[in-house]
């Protein structure tokens, strides 16, 4: 194929896999797809335990390390209202992140790497990732075995508000951690004309509200970056009485694996602390996201300069406070993950999201680039 | 009729209202009945602008003032529970709180009045008083002119916790006035990981919480008795967005008119100040219900003679945070409310509520002599 | 002596006393003096261990129970500025609270009872108390054995707010338990721009002291009365360096036995829990005074019968939540205390306060009439 | 001069200056010093209205810009307690922040500029700066016309924890801008029995301190650093009488303009607010310091070229939340600061600090090197 018509070609893998979106490790008709795409192009496919994802191995012409390119393939329940000739088929599901952009940008790398064999100082692992919307998905790749022998890793996330052309790369912290709490403070209930009956558990969760910014305020660095918020607040059910319980929900989002302990440690001593000092028996649940995704410095210069020769424009992203589970990834080898430009409509996760497919062709070469980049270096060991 | 009969008789008035118990302003057919036994009684009916409730006349043998005996006569929007034979015909409407109880006393009060009439120095108001449960039904009463010319009233209230025999007479505040109180902090919503995009309300409402303590522990007299309750709070719908809104519920109970105008001056300086310290939009909606009910010194004290002659054992009552709108005609005219001993299985309002019934002779009696007593004295004038 | 003679002697040993005022525990003049007196009048003091204050017995003429009557003798460190010309000679020590009123007082009433020997159906004990400031006088006072064989004990305290011919008279709380604490939060310090190195303890003091804001709305019934105030707080240095520390005080004041334990215990739970929440360290002292004086039934009604019969005007005053170690006697006997109408300049411990004389020979009648009803009534037992 | 005698000069110079060290303002001698020693050198002194400070200019062989190097010369109020040889004579007051070195490594450069004249391509300012401890030296520096025709300028500080040999080199925020503030809310006492009252200013205080917490928890993104600190408060003299007023004070340091202007705004709305919702009058004042340092992107990378060529190590340091005034020649024309590894005993402003001499001659080079270096490229403009 020339330029255009893989340009074409990925489009037309693009707008199939948007029309039939698919939730996390559910992604089994995209599952079935991609293997079909992959032997079409004679790249053979890796064994898995996994119900979801594909795991493919590109052998390169010379020996050489593995590297591995990672995309991720689950949509979201969200009901599609861009109006799109493409648009969702499946009601309630849409790829309202961009999963779909990513997943054909990466079999777009794979063709381009299969034409260009001979030049590969090494491999090229392809993971097509189930469940990055959970924020487990990855965990469940690397118990599965796939990032086995891999020396290094990249992926890339659309970027709505970057124009077409423009790419983020950032060595170091890029998208938080991402903790979520429960807090469910049992008082005891009185009439609310007789407070010293009972325990006022809304006085409590005032209290706690205003004690838990001092998490922020108080004991994260002034130079480090961190939010704790509580969201939600449920209690009472009436004008005279004072009930039994109120429940509490919110997020902590952290860039640094200390201060992330930290903060839940500090947070667990203030929730029971406040707690007792209102005499409220307390039901404290944390749900832990993925951590922090933090790029490494040489496979992000690596990167750096591929993108450079493919005349992208390079810009330092600021981070965000959005979770991504390829941070796991990089917990076990080296890496980076990118932002690219696809001057989108709006923002993730949001019913009219779109990508400029412009940008779909540019995204192909970036990883091929990447990759090939990558085994030509000797910085991964 | 002997005395016994006369129990018999008041008993299955008692059962009759019941067993048809209606809501506040639809006591169509309770007028009904009472202006029957009224009619049975030769009492004549007062003309009325209202449309439910029965105002008479009872007058004495001798010249003298007009004094008032009051019964409220409306049920609850509650299903009764007490599995008694002849418990509320009307589904989900009950006598809960002993109205039936004090309409049936105030008809034997009626009959001993007219039975005795030669002893009478004066006349006697028969006020049989709807929608006391709304705490608008006496402003009312006052309105449509059944309070015109009378110098003095007297009411009670069946007190589940009291046994028979026992009355609580009390000078001064026996009950509380009662406010309500709605507040809507209209913040700007934002992702939880981006407050400072927003205006965060669960954090203001958490302030706000803690800033309302102060106006008991501050700003009341910590010789005088009042409570403000927040009861209610709902914010957030989810973990990862901060809402743009939370709405708080509360009450406010004070036994001092000068107070309660005080708490809710600093309630609105509280609440719109704290408001403005976090940036939110405020909404406030406050709910004056009846004013406290402050007994009068000198009808108590003939009312208290009255019961001590009838053997009754008086005693001091602490008072009550819940409200009464007997407490209107107490700002127009002397009197007092006593608190009938009727021995309950549970409190007022609650599904299995009762009275018994050995007690309603005895408030017959008692609301006749103690206006027998008040015709008597010369301290009213 | 005639009546003039009488008032004229007791105004001579009040002054003599105002202008030699000595401090709690120091009255070693004041006790030398009270001594002369009761001599002059043949009144044989009883023995003590204690190092001032003077205890005696008057024995009637017919055999009968022993009641007292107690005057406090102590002066206070302020230093006096009313310009009157029998003001005190001690630099820095004044009878700013009336003692000097109350011993004259006394010594009026042992004379009156003198005289009336043969009238008294039982003896009087005359108690003059040192150290009534410091709160603990009158627990060394019952420790001598001083109160051993009273059946009955009254007191009174010049109020400067009530005109001379009145007197307050109530039965129950009617002064209230004072106690006292300081509380020390050790946290950390740190540089101002560092707060994560350390633990900033002025953060803790602001949550600590809206927490304690709670116990009054929330702990107390709404029908109790009680007060808890934090008065001082002490905490840096300077502009750019959190403190390692900081101190408050504070004091509670309660009318009733029960809640002051009860706050205490929740105090204790809210420092110690606050303190936790936010990693201070914390020291609390807990400096009980005096408990609430409690005037007991049958002899409040005694009293004000006696009152009434030397034409007082007896009014029900509110009670002061000021403190008065009166009480002590009171957990071990019957007994009331009053407020004696002295139309003062100002109100107590303050600088320009006085007494007017002209309630002197009054408040000596009051007490021995109290006294000598007292002992005719059998309600003593 | 040799490179040994040429350092053996600087020392002298710089332990000349540690001995006689002047406190802001008050550089006389300094100045008469440093003028001197210019004169010496042959570099003609510039006209200035100032006090102190000197400034000149050192003309390159070859037409160009004027670029500048600053150094600062004041010393604090600090009791020097190091035990040197040439320590402090002047008593009480101590270079503990090492702008002698500074001094002295300036006067270095300015020996080398001179000796390397046919080299430079334009000409290099000498800025010795007064009054930088008080934050306020550099302004006056720049209103007396110095920076006048000044493309670029450069500066160091000293930097204990950095070891002799590295520099610390970053572009963008580096020191914060530093603001100070005092309150004093204005409440009124009462009896701490009667909160009722009084206006409690030290609830209002606790309330103050933990809304202020919000600023940085929730209005300030958590990608910005910011800090906002309450250091000191004091309120009340005794535990039973609650006090009319309490003062708070504090510091905020931030490192973006906007951010600054946006904390300042809530500052004073959260203190409004939190005083009106107590009944307090407030005063509140802001003691602005000098803004955040920023450096420029091309000054700093020739900067870090000139370190490299020097064989310096060069990492990037974490941003330091202290002040530095060189921050207002930032907000006129491009430049850069640099953080110069001396290896102290002692963080700055400690009685024990000191600086490792062996960093003297570097400093003259790299500061010499760098004004090279900028007229050599084209990149001022």
């Amino acid at each position: 194929m020339n330029q255009q018509e893989l340009e074409s070609y990925l489009i037309s893998v693009r707008r199939h896999l948007h029309q039939y979106p698919e939730l996390s490790n559910q992604e089994f008709e995209t599952t079935k797809s991609i293997e079909k795409w992959l032997k079409e192009l004679a790249i053979p496919i890796r064994n898995t335990d996994l119900n979801t994802g594909v795991f493919a191995d590109i052998k390169g012409g010379k020996q050489g390390p593995i590297v591995a390119i990672r995309a991720d393939i689950d949509a979201l329940p969200i009901e599609e209202k861009t109006g799109l000739p493409y648009a969702s088929k499946i009601k309630g599901v849409m790829h309202a992140c961009g999963h779909d952009f990513h997943t054909a940008a990466l079999i777009g790398a794979a063709y381009l790497l299969k034409e260009n064999l001979s030049q590969l100082n090494g491999s090229v692992r392809l993971i097509f990732q189930p469940a990055e919307e959970l924020g487990g998905g990855a965990k469940h790749v690397i118990e599965d075995g796939q990032l086995d022998g891999v020396k290094a890793i990249i992926g890339l996330h659309n970027k709505p508000e970057l124009p077409v052309g423009t790419i983020g790369i950032k060595e170091g912290p890029l998208m938080a951690a991402v903790d979520r709490f429960q807090i469910v403070l049992y008082g005891k209930g009185s009439h609310a004309a007789l407070p010293q009956n009972g325990n006022d558990p809304i006085v409590a969760a005032g209290q706690l509200i205003t004690a838990l910014q001092t998490i922020v305020s108080r004991n994260v660095s002034p130079l480090q970056n961190a939010v704790v918020s509580v969201t939600k607040i449920i209690g009472g059910s009436t004008w005279n009485v004072i009930p039994g319980e109120v429940s509490l929900e919110g997020t902590v989002r952290t860039f640094n694996p200390i201060i992330r302990e930290e903060i839940k440690t500090k947070f667990y001593t203030i929730v029971n602390a406040i707690a007792a000092a209102f005499s409220q028996e307390v039901e404290i649940n944390w749900f832990p996201g993925p951590p922090a995704l933090v790029n490494h410095k040489s496979i992000t210069e690596i990167v750096e300069t591929a993108a450079r020769q493919q005349s992208l424009e390079v810009i330092q992203p600021e981070p965000s406070t959005a979770g991504e589970d390829f941070s796991y990834y990089l917990l076990n080898i080296p890496g980076t993950f990118a932002f690219f430009g696809t001057n989108g409509n709006e923002d993730w996760h949001h019913p009219e999201f779109t990508v400029d497919e412009s940008a779909l062709l540019q995204a192909a070469y970036f990883l091929y680039e990447s990759a090939r980049e990558l085994l030509n270096q000797h910085s991964i060991s």
